[in-house]
């Protein structure tokens, strides 16, 4: 076999989207997973949430979940056809709600925040919020709509990528890297999520997360079909209705790197479910999972080339938004890839903006037969 | 091979336990089960408290209760030397305890009734609680020691158990029966808990229970040692702490014969749990289930001989008390067996106590070629 043109290290969804896009434009693509699709992404609700994701203090964020919403439309009509199948993106909106009335006063600061960015998200009145999802507890007090914010189930998304980059051309490799030294390509992309920091030194670290999945009874669909995105008695919960009965509860956020199910996060999580959405308490409780996210020190991606490694890009630290951040992170690296010129867009989000902390990764130690590479992992 | 003397159809504690004690005696025993301790006790907690379980208006089934505890010491010992394993006998007794006064008002007056049957619960206050378990939230209110009620790991129990019988003779087999006329034995004893009802027509009902698993970080053992059966904003709860870490949560009563999970209930026993001992917020949840008890009219068991069915015994129907009751259970059958003479001890659990409801469960059907059995099953 040839050299690849391009390897990416890690099969979640920006890497295989990534894949698919490079071999979309005539590259020959290698993909090195063990285990696709078994990182954040087989945890994540899959929130397509520009808005109701827009905190204080990210503007640079903000802009890039805007830009890749933005693009979902379009890429999913594409990968559902490259791909013959659907993958659960739906279109409903986000109900944000507040159950009492600290809760509301939280979510109403927050979304004012974002409507001064101009932002789409709308108010309600109670009444508005219960015609349009009557499953809310009476005694949730207000709330307001981000029509924009949709959702997809990322199990099925990683299932279509995969399908989409394997019929592009591009081929899956299930041995495991330890070493970048070890990927044979023109160039490399490290898309390993919370794998990113032993393979290049970056600043990724995880951050648990716990997930429950429900099951409506009877497999029926689920008796709300908004994302609601609830705080509840100081929780901060969402629930993700799914065509097949599924609603994902999610999510703690724990700067621990184990992945057990503790039964406290599960009351929570429970606790504010039920209490938004009363229902849910007959559900099945089918999964409750715990995952690692790529944090960085901002929340935001690291998107671009690695200095001092030349031909190694990443694509890592996604943080919570891997899913929304998916179609923007493949066409803004793909072209980078392509052009070898770093689209404007990814200046904020660039490898080198943390000052003092370790980048590259690699030092050169004298060795008896000479210079060898050497990796540094970041703890 | 001979006909064996007696055959039992079902491998749980209390058909395992009558196997041993029947092969004890030199009789030739199979024991008839797919899936040796897949029923009730793979799910049951293994309180052995009569104490604690003494209801209002249950005296008989009390005195039952009260007479297999005081057997439990013995049945151990011997049990613990004839398997060569232990299967985690504690006896640290049971502490009572309300969280709210309304909480402890109920459960003060089951003790208080307790007290008057001459059951051994002594009333402790909020400081001596305390002392004996540290780990109880500083606002339970109050509560009560039944030094007596112990406790065994009933997966370990069915383990033994099964050794034991084994060793002295018993024959597992792994065909499921269907019909109690495929048997052949001179004796065949029915201890197939819900499965009872299918194959003698005895008024035997799922009553569902969901439990969880918890485990103490690091696999430590639990923060308390005596078994805790807390009543907490109404809702009744136990807690059973094991040597290896585990803590079982247990358990709801739900009329219902499947075996889903539901969101709700693990909400309920977790918001319980942790309000009781709160340190139990940073156990790992490592498994929720739901199974079924075998429920009687009264509650109580179903022990001896099947009128019009000359031959057949039922061990059956002990809902909530299988693994207190197993020693009672198996030295009164097994005697029965070999004497054909009932213990007095029988006399109020007997099967043909529910007048009205069929019992026997075969009919007489005229057919082309003669009469013919038929099962009765009831729903």
């Amino acid at each position: 076999m040839l050299t690849p043109d391009v390897a990416v290290v890690g099969a979640g969804p920006v890497g295989l989207a990534i894949a698919w896009r490079c071999a979309q434009r005539g590259l020959r693509v290698v993909v090195h997973d063990p285990a696709p699709g078994s990182g954040a992404s087989h945890v994540a609700a899959g929130m397509l949430a520009p808005v109701a994701e827009a905190y204080f203090g990210e503007p640079e964020l903000t802009g890039l979940l805007t830009e890749s919403a933005a693009r979902w439309p379009g890429f999913a009509a594409e990968l559902t056809a490259a791909a013959g199948r659907g993958f659960g993106h739906r279109t409903e909106g986000t109900l944000v709600v507040g159950l009492t009335g600290d809760d509301l006063a939280e979510a109403r600061r927050l979304w004012a925040y974002q409507q001064g960015l101009g932002l789409p998200i709308t108010p309600l009145r109670p009444s508005e919020l219960r015609d349009r999802e009557p499953a809310l507890a009476p005694r949730v007090r207000g709330g307001a709509v981000a029509p924009g914010d949709h959702q997809v189930d990322p199990r099925r998304l990683v299932t279509a990528l995969r399908t989409a980059a394997e019929r592009a051309g591009a081929t899956l490799l299930p041995g495991r890297v330890d070493r970048l030294t070890d990927v044979a390509a023109r160039v490399t992309v490290v898309a390993a999520g919370c794998g990113a920091a032993a393979l290049t030194g970056l600043p990724v670290r995880p951050v648990k997360g716990q997930v429950l999945r429900l099951r409506a009874p009877g497999r029926g669909a689920p008796g709300f079909r908004h994302v609601i995105r609830g705080y509840a008695d100081g929780e901060s919960v969402y629930l993700v209705p799914r065509d097949g009965g599924e609603v994902v509860v999610g999510a703690t956020v724990e700067e621990r790197a184990d992945t057990e199910v503790t039964a406290g996060a599960v009351l929570r999580l429970l606790r504010a479910a039920v209490d938004l959405v009363p229902e849910l308490a007959e559900y099945d409780l089918v999964e409750a999972t715990a995952g690692l996210r790529p944090g960085t020190p901002d929340n935001a991606p690291i998107l671009g080339a690695l200095p001092g490694r030349p031909g190694v890009l990443a694509a890592a630290g996604h943080h919570r938004h891997g899913i929304v951040l998916t179609p923007v992170t493949a066409d803004l690296i793909t072209e980078l890839i392509v052009t070898a010129e770093p689209d404007p867009l990814l200046a904020p989000f660039r490898p080198d903006r943390f000052p003092g902390l370790p980048v590259g990764g690699v030092r050169v130690v004298a060795g008896a037969g000479g210079a060898e590479m050497e990796e540094e992992t970041c703890d």
